[in-house]
């Protein structure tokens, strides 16, 4: 049994954290937002609990909803927790990658789930390595929870510890940590991944993403800096910094794809970021059409902005079958055309005889895009209208976002032009980044936009490099 | 574990058939179109093969993706195969109820799919115990099976049997029945409950749904009419017709909620006919408001065509959770509050400070809209406007649709007002059956109201009468 | 992955029941005497709960203690109880052959378990048939079942209907049924399979063998005669007889090889019964030797009272890895030389340097015998000299236990000698049927030997009879 | 569902090595290889493959045979494995301390299995933690494989580096070490746990029990000596030696106990010594009597001795139920009085009006010994002796026995005497220590006998002090 490949980009994970000092159902509570944060990483899921000093972890391949029951949350008391959702890549998806990671050191257990990646991981690695540590997993939140136990050795408390360690760590993190006493959100100091403060009655909790908040009924209370660690314990919340101030940079495709709409990321709402994309993408690529249609899910939201701003019709073109999951056999090789068919599903009276806009907001590979052209031209469409809510995706990200390998983009290859043909659409056009960077959300919080640009906001290790500049530097595309 | 109760009504079953000379791939065809007919039955799954008159099967508890694996359908191999998903009440739900049934008698082997209910089970299940006959499990599918196998001792063939025995019979069916020989479909004389017929290269095939006819390429051919037996075999296809002539009498809601949109059903778009149910609502219920929100997922149409009749802008105000499944844990009775909030969450940008008009497409127990309103009015709200756009349910259903018990409506208890009352909304409009039955959609295909009317098109049993009568003949309500 | 193939005979069956008018345990009950008779069934295990005259049941694949947990014995309350271990023949190992088989008919819930073999099932199923009866298995349990429903149609009662029916039935039958009133225990006319009374306080308790009585600490009272009809209810025991009256013909593999040694059957210690059979054996049979061994389990007690005839040492030869089970993965040819060591290991210190007498109960196909000769030789044995304790199996059995073909019987195409060459022994005797019949316990309970002398005790129908003597007949063996 | 207590001593551990240039069955053999040493752990399985450097494991709660399967085996493909089976404690009991432990450290892909207790892994552990090491689980194991790490990083090579680091470990260990190039067998320097060395044709094998090697047709070679550091590469075998020289002081209770009656350690056959056991029992204590049995399974040979020496006939008079496994359903309280019938069951013929002479190889808590007896008493049997073929068990023991808690243990707070009364018999007298160090195989190797004695091999630390000498120095007890 094979997976339906989904032609998307993946993120790798969502965190959590909750200290209470009156709450008995901490784990109930992680269990609920890793829930509510399911989409950012359906792989495995973990929960972590701190019971006076003793932390115990549950943790295993598969959905939030697969891997706990009500047996194991009752097992799991404690006075704070973390939680852990992870999308990993082919070849790593093994139990022993799951998070939290829990190990004990001199000064007690610690557990950590981390959201994001390190991008001199090997070399700091290494470094550990040559002192005569040994690593149980490829993982690079390894690398860091090792960092924060061999620089306790020399610091007077886990925050200063943990300040001299990441301070040699480039890359993008947010980051839960559990001690005895405490837990700890930290924020990378360009703030690439996301990560938010809620209280709920007398407890604090922290969350990539502020749906988790809502889904347990806690208030949000404000965005985790860049470059902040925040500790929370029986005395309130107290704020550390890390040095390296830098200019904000989270990552533009939170808000373009993964997050979901319903969250408020670094002060502007998802769901209107993604409508005023599509307002923005109708003004500067207008098209005459009858209907305007989006893609499920994340294209929805800028469908109906590109619909609103061009005065055209919105309509429910494509539906999604929600019942595909990790268990669905895919067709085989010969059968392989309707595979996006049980996927996606068209309603022909909304897009037969018309000229259909369909608003998505990114093209990866570009075969799922091509199929459901198709199927929109086999419904009636008379012309198939391609509008992408974000610039061509370009270059590899070094940052949690899984673009997988670079030739594999569509766009590094081929001209916008290509691209139309190669779908099957009657025009394409992409938002420009331009127009993406001054929108009023754009010029709210500053933008990672690297795998648009190019323009990487932190230094680079000489396996990126290659990776990343090679066949630009050839100049053989575009 | 419990499962998150579902305010909706719930249909018993989808079915599907193939019958092909020359495909290796009935088994695997049938899986395809169980999956996109998912939605009619969560429970159970199950997919008998004929192999040269040899009837082997498979059936199990779960959802098709769960129930199937690769290696199980290579098992599957024959000519001609039914498959089967099946919604079940509590208390029934076992794997003896699974189906397809299959059997064996004196001509051979016989399998059976069912969609829908006979009204006279017990009865005829008596008479026939009367002669001797043990019954394996309570459905009534069985009895059906078990008179086909009785009257063929004194038919000529099965076809002759099948008509002898459904003179008896009295309910909805839309049946498969798998013969050595033949694909046999069969629709009920009310034509209740729908049934329809496509083409896949030299394969014949028929579904409750065409969404299943799409999902595996096959060319809709026509619906299977009100008490028509249509048999399907290597001379082709041949109709022939049940006696009980009756005007046709298709379940509103199918259309109305239980079918998916992209289906076709007795000439009419479910897609078209939800946005002209929305628009009718706007014209008979119009209310001055900023935006129109839909429940999600069967609301959604409904809500479009209730913005564009009234010309308020259409909004995504609530989405829904698609990880919510059966091993969801349910959040015990202190926290129950936010068990809604799990499942749905609301876009406050769409929301807030507006005047909401909210569309769903009914309302059974009426405690999921009261939790809706209130997270709207939360998310802030200023007005919510409820548009239903079905009339109100107030009678039981005996034709496969779980409304459970007559009680539990919120409608037969409570007149409009009050029921407006405690959902919390600022007013509450449900579309009138006059208007529904007078839409371009309703003039096509007669309909079952009887849920809105009380008006059942077939004859009743005394246990029905009682339930279905005795509370308006007391005049209690409204 | 594989099993591990058994060179041994396997029987079908173990059926229990208990009637109690106040004890709330009878499926706990159930489930331990189930657990004692585990080796009369690995494939499928069952039971089924009266409840006031609903009865409940489950089954599945598995041994008891993988089928059932706590949580589904609490469940089954009720009553009376029956239950049923089954092993099955590759091809019918399904979970529709599962017993007990629980049907309704027209007086009620009606439920059976039944252990042995109902030789003319084709010719009572084919009457069934043609009256319009359906099957749903290929079992001869389900024509019972039938009969007994069909024929209560015109009877009084059901013990009446029992009667009727089981004057037209040949073949051997260990039953237990449920009605709503009572419990009922049948055993064939011949006594074939064995069945016997138990008292647990005020609970009656009926089982294949007495050791599931010892199990849960009730009191044996009696055997169930041949042919007698015990019915169970409020009112106490009540003994009817089938009319055909029979001389009794025990199988002789229930105390040679199948029950388990603590067990009583027909009067006589199935331990004791081996320990005679070898002690016979070493009067028949004597060798010169230094230890006698035996081939666990079944053997044991044979060598011990062969080495106690003999005055020769018993030892501990061999012993067998209690972890051999249903998932572990068998080696593959190449390294199938040694499957049988990983299933048997030999005592070294016992058998090197010595002549080695080693007693089994029977011979089957003769490659494990082979196997463990080669192995005693290998760790030292200087001689083997092989003695059986029952005579060579030479004929098929029709009433349960699976020689499956006959031409896989060693002792068909071979003669002793001959046999003795193929395994590898210096010497090779079996008990004779003449001292078989002699022994103390042979004259205590006829037999039923035709496996041994092809003297069936029952009417043999034209496919039987094909199977039985088409060999013998052409007399080109022996 | 709670597991039936066995009344037993527990050993934590199997290993398992395997070594080959040319084979590509190391998965296999290791897998055959546990399965022969399932007996010494039943809680985890796990194997580790070295393919060329790169280390994959597999390792999960359950026997062998459920932990893997043939999927599983072909992927785990390479040139050298180690495997372990482990027994665990209550609450030690998980996934994260299954073994073999895998990691990696600067000079690559480490992993190792481990049978033995280390005594001071708390002083070590802390000195690690000291210098900034984490750990993941609670396992002795984990130390030892972070000390080889730590001190590789001042060592010329690995060897060096386990010299350096066990220097410092005081303790138990059969360890099996995988490294890029090689495989690693090292024994503890005292030779309290056993480990051997085997040939496969060109693949060199090391195992805790030679029955590991017999299961895979592997020759014995030799025993492991005690503080041996035995390295397997390409270029062969290569000795090394610990410098702490000691006395072998093997576990007395494998020859007594946990090893596997066919296997050989320290040049002793576990089969003889254990008959011979039973030999200076009949001697040391005899009584008069009419038969004589022993405790399925490791009192039998014991009790074969007895009977010969004593010229008592010997009997089958309890038989062990093979089904009891880890999902059977514990009798609940009210009818715990049956539990050790359903685990062992009584042949009455055997001890019926008989005086009986029961050995058993140990009693830890006594209250199995006691139900058996009045088992025995109530077959019939007229007299009970029982027969103990190792002396009184009175101290805790550290180097891998869970002998639980020492107030448990019930010699150490009751006379022989009283201890014959609480169990019921009509004598008991135990094998003296003088007599078993005398025997000829207790003068073929040095014993541990700590547990009986309390004269600990090692050097002990505070905690075990304070649990070994308690309660004698108070002088409460006997």
């Amino acid at each position: 049994m094979t997976k339906l490949r989904m032609d998307k980009l993946k993120e790798e994970c969502g965190v959590f954290g909750i200290y209470s000092e009156e709450r008995n159902d901490v784990a109930t509570n992680t269990y609920y937002a890793l829930f509510a944060m399911q989409h950012r990483g359906q792989e495995s899921a973990g929960i972590a609990v701190n019971n006076a000093g003793i932390i115990s972890s549950y943790k295993d391949m598969g959905l939030v909803s697969e891997v706990f029951d009500s047996t194991l949350l009752d097992i799991l008391q404690g006075q704070s927790a973390i939680g852990h959702v992870r999308y990993s890549n082919v070849g790593q998806s093994s139990r022993e990658n799951a998070q939290p990671i829990v190990a004990k050191y001199r000064n007690g257990h610690l557990a950590l789930a981390h959201n994001g990646t390190v991008l001199n991981a090997s070399e700091l690695r290494r470094e550990l390595e040559d002192s005569g540590v040994l690593f149980h997993s490829s993982s690079d939140s390894e690398v860091l929870l090792n960092l924060f136990a061999k620089n306790r050795m020399s610091s007077n408390n886990i925050i200063e510890s943990i300040q001299t360690s990441l301070k040699t760590v480039i890359g993008s993190y947010g980051l839960v940590v559990l001690t005895k006493n405490n837990l700890i959100a930290i924020r990378d100091p360009w703030g690439i991944r996301p990560l938010c403060l809620g209280k709920l009655d007398d407890a604090y909790v922290v969350a990539s993403e502020s749906c988790a908040l809502d889904a347990i009924g806690a208030k949000f209370e404000r965005d985790i800096e860049p470059g902040e660690i925040l500790v929370i314990n029986k005395r309130g919340l107290e704020s550390f910094h890390l040095e390296q101030e830098q200019p904000s940079r989270l990552c533009i495709f939170e808000h373009v794809y993964f997050a979901r709409p319903d969250s408020i990321i670094d002060g502007a709402s998802v769901y209107e970021a993604r409508v005023e994309a599509g307002r923005l993408l109708a003004k500067q690529a207008p098209v005459e059409a009858d209907v305007v249609i989006g893609a499920p899910d994340s294209g929805l939201q800028a469908a109906m902005g590109f619909a609103e701003e061009a005065g055209i019709p919105y309509g429910h073109g494509l539906l999604k079958n929600r019942y595909v999951g990790r268990t669905f056999i895919q067709p085989n090789q010969s059968s392989r055309e309707f595979a996006v068919k049980l996927k996606f599903n068209t309603m022909k009276p909304v897009v037969n005889g018309k000229r259909v806009v369909m608003v998505d907001d990114s093209i990866v590979r570009g075969t799922t895009t091509r199929k459901i052209v198709k199927m929109l031209k086999d419904a009636g469409a008379k012309e198939v209208h391609m509008r992408i809510s974000s610039p061509p995706l370009k270059h590899p990200c070094f940052y949690g976002v899984d673009i997988s390998r670079r030739e594999e983009l569509i766009a590094v290859k081929h001209s916008i032009k290509q691209i139309c043909e190669i779908v099957g659409a009657d025009s394409l056009e992409y938002l420009s980044l331009d127009h993406m960077l001054a929108s009023p959300i754009g010029s709210k919080c500053g933008f990672c936009s690297a795998c648009l640009s190019g323009d990487y906001p932190t230094e680079l290790y000489t396996r990126h490099k290659n990776q990343a500049f090679k066949e630009i530097e050839t100049g053989q595309y575009e």
